[in-house]
């Protein structure tokens, strides 16, 4: 319930303000070199504080590995991994123990388990990431040495959508994201944005995928829509397909100068029938806006009771900027499966 | 790889001019009691022939189940079953063997296994979703003593919104679908349409889904991109939700009279955290036009020769209408898969 | 829980009055050429009426693949597959609806399912092994390929050891096995025998298994334990080993003339670490008596009042000489299973 | 691979010689009351130096719980736990780098991954079993709640049958086991012993384990046999039942005075078709000699030229009293698992 993929497994674990947030990552194959301070800097990219707008948790975030990777390469044993919880201010949370903030999982959870960690959303926190985004960078490389890379980038934050190109490249250096107009009006009005983040994968050949329920694009939308908050998810030309006739979105073959078969175009997104088809692989996923306004909230308690709740703890104003590792680490978890599972196809 | 869910697991088999497509249900709870001819009703909603520019390949679709239920009732047991293939021309598919149609699986296919069974796009085929059905089928009935419905509609064929209502009642009745001016417009051009489900699951209880990769939207999500040409995914307000600011998508809680706390909207969809909330689950579903045009199409044969495939074969126009059922399926299982992993959340 | 296997995996259905048993094996890579003559014929090998002391029923066993193979080669997709039930005489068990038979399995799966199919034992009958015996025949076929062959053969029946040889010849010939004074004993007073059955697998290659929970001889072992009688498994020197010291057991490495590392002796059964290592794997499988006696039985029903259950039904008077196909098909399903995983170890 | 269970499951990792040892628990029900102290002491039971004959590596095994209990209670959450490693003497192992040790795993690991990390056997080590201890230990607790209790006991060391009651009184008191004439012997020859585990699990109710594959005695077996060292398994009459005829291991039915049913005997060993029936579950897990003797050991490096391995290390003579812990965590583990799912078999 903790573990996603097939060959490759990540299970993770940890309570926001628990003592550690964790994981194991599981099938990586062995002799696959890896830099861990290239990895602790791919993490570095999703801590906080780093944008107008993110939040002043400051976590250090730093990559403790436990096992599975010995004088820089993979043993291919279970990498095992924990991120330590240095920064957390557990009484900003006291009087939610018994109060159900909207949009958030507090209701939800306790229905399910009857008991729950309410300091920073417990579980349900989306610093759970960490220990994706720890796994994906381990990914990443080694999908790196296949020749296959991963970029996410912003799409769209609120109802503009931004220059996703100099925006990212800022955030990728990890300085602050030149904020918008709008961006510095909804943090005074202590309201929040949703955004859209596309990511691409290149280099990946054809033939990776199952095609019936492990269809590429399948694995891919489970794997970003388990990202807090995520709302959506379409790959290719996605929900416009909806609208357009089959001869408007026919990606035609041809042969190229090298030889190899590819697509003129490519509506598809880079996968047919659930499989890779060595096009680059296209993807957009849409975050709702952060839940947690710096307004008063109306909403109830345990026993059903109105209460209103006062702005506190700290918070983004929108997740998409900090969400691009967490999509990028997501997408290499998938890909690397895909691939690892591949080479069981033929004898 | 052909199977989905966790407790209640579904593995699907079968080519679209083998013998048989058929699969096997299994943990399906003892004791449940099933209607083998509502049954077949249900299954028979997918078959073609129904609606306007549907194929015209007449497949009778008669369900035979193997094992697991007896005297009415579901033994705890897999419940085994095949749906003879029946009215399968394969001389039609001859020509294709060496061939890639565009926008299909015959090019990714032969990249991933070497060899396919090109006789109407062997596993490939949609027909593959009638194992699905026949499943979902069974956990319909399940659900419904659980007092939990499950209703696709069509949203949208091609570029305009349909009175779904209508349409859906129409097609619910298995009787021929009205078509629209554009539909007619769109066979006599040999072109094809996309178009949006959504599905609305009502009476699910809160608790249901798991919090981190395992959450119910991802389920379905997975569930509805593994359907054949879904292109897109979203629960509740979905994309739109990345263009509206927090303040504009908050589902206040409220005190109902019966003592219940619910929400006044219900932007989320149902599913807050990953785990239902006890109200309607809402979501929608992209299809992208059919790929299979009448029409001559250019394209390459498997060494990259140019060649023009004369349009052969019976096909839909739009497989939305044939697709509520298919998405009723998924979902079902989805819901009660989720709905029995909720029953180990305590000792 | 009716899967076995992690990329090969089997599903069986079926209960042994119904229609018909059957069967999904999927993971099958692409490309393996079946003779499915010889998969009858290997399906034959555990069939009633061979031997003195096995049952009369008499299922032709006639295996009917659905899907996945075509022309003679595996497509890659899952292999469906159905044996009928043929000679299902249901009236022998109309009694037993209500009864509990001793060292069967009514009363547990009235426990644990409150219904169940009473006809010959319903999914509890050993007619479900016919479905692995199916699925296991493919798969050594394609381990034939690969030079790994597997073997079983009676290590013992009763009390006394057999020459195992000379009555496996005749068995795998599907001729009478020469019944020894003991067995005629046995089958005038209406008891019956236990077992024990040995299986060697030769040409695997060292390195598959996963080392930890994974570990190949665990997977032997739950596979082999899930056949039905069976109580006990061992390999290399097993319970033996127990009672020695370790300068007794030491498998010395040796330098091949050809170059290779192997062992001297082979008392740890081809498996160090759970992971094979190149010398023949072999093991030990105990099965019980069956537990159906041809003599009146006391026992209990529902309410728990005394019955005596007159003999009736159709049943062996030993397992073991029907079991040797189905530990072949186990050993083979498993072994092909961590052949295919083992691909994946690096990149 | 590296996970066991699965509604219950345990993913573990970590090298004897790397920073630490660990795990993840996820699926434990929600609200269970855990004990840490009673878990540290359950610990403890496995730790070295507390025996005659066993290893005096000198770990102080200190469970660090980092996430899914709060306040004393279980949170539904994944349990993520450490264990440091403290006591690693990796100077004695460089020599190992190149050379395979024979009855080890040295050589097959190799094999397998193309690099290993040689200190102290690194993951192939029965340090790991540490994490299997913390996790059962934890079920152990959920079971009791339940009333169902585990007891592991020495069956057998070496040639000679043990007293056991007195020995696994002294063991369970964690003070020094009174070493017999024979082990003295052995320890003093540099030699080792194997030895025999019996298993008892008392308050199963009727109706756990899944009747095809996952039989409850597969899912024992499989995790048994997943324990370092162990060569063979057996439950109820196991191996003897091959010798008997079915009239004299019949486990007759009774209705008992307080109106349940069960049986006289139990030959079957508290499961009959895979699924438990009430009365106690016994198994026997068989252990080979440590592999590691106090002796000069002629072997051979990667290149297959003769090597002389000196003594060194720190090692057991005998792994049984140190498994105790490790066969009732892994009984547990199984068992609550079982449980869990037995949730699902009605709606």
């Amino acid at each position: 319930m903790n573990t996603i993929g097939k060959i490759l497994t990540l299970t993770t674990f940890g309570e926001s303000h628990g003592p550690a947030m964790g994981g194991v990552l599981d099938g990586m194959p062995a002799g696959v070199k890896i830099d861990l301070e290239a990895l602790q800097r791919f993490v570095d990219r999703r801590r906080t504080g780093q944008t107008t707008g993110s939040s002043s948790r400051d976590e250090k975030d730093r990559v403790e590995v436990l096992s599975g990777i010995w004088q820089g390469e993979t043993l291919g044993t279970p990498i095992g991994f924990v991120v330590r919880n240095t920064d957390a201010r557990s009484d900003d949370y006291k009087e939610l123990a018994s109060v159900y903030r909207p949009n958030h999982a507090d209701f939800t959870w306790q229905a399910k388990y009857g008991i729950r960690d309410p300091r920073g959303g417990g579980r349900a926190s989306a610093r759970e990431t960490v220990a994706r985004v720890v796994a994906g960078g381990i990914a990443i490389q080694a999908l790196a040495t296949l020749g296959i890379t991963i970029e996410a980038s912003i799409d769209r934050m609120g109802h503009q959508c931004r220059d996703a190109k100099s925006c990212v490249s800022v955030v990728s250096a990890t300085e602050s994201c030149v904020s918008t107009e709008e961006l510095e009006r909804v943090i005074a009005e202590g309201d929040t944005l949703g955004g859209i983040v596309s990511c691409t994968v290149k280099g990946v050949s054809a033939g990776l995928g199952e095609p019936v329920f492990g269809k590429l694009h399948a694995q891919l939308a489970a794997a970003m829509m388990s990202i807090p908050s995520v709302h959506g998810f379409e790959y290719g030309d996605g929900f416009e397909m909806a609208t357009k006739r089959g001869s408007e979105v026919m990606d035609v073959f041809e042969k190229r100068p090298e030889g190899s078969i590819g697509t003129v175009t490519n509506h598809s997104g880079g996968i047919q029938g659930g499989i890779s088809n060595g096009e680059d692989i296209v993807m957009r996923i849409a975050f709702k806006p952060v839940p947690t306004l710096m307004r008063p909230i109306d909403t109830v308690d345990h026993d059903g009771n109105a209460v209103t709740l006062q702005p506190r703890g700290r918070h983004d104003v929108c997740v998409v900027p900090r969400a691009l590792p967490i999509v990028e680490a997501m997408a290499a978890l998938v890909i690397l499966d895909a691939y690892l599972l591949k080479k069981t196809n033929r004898l």
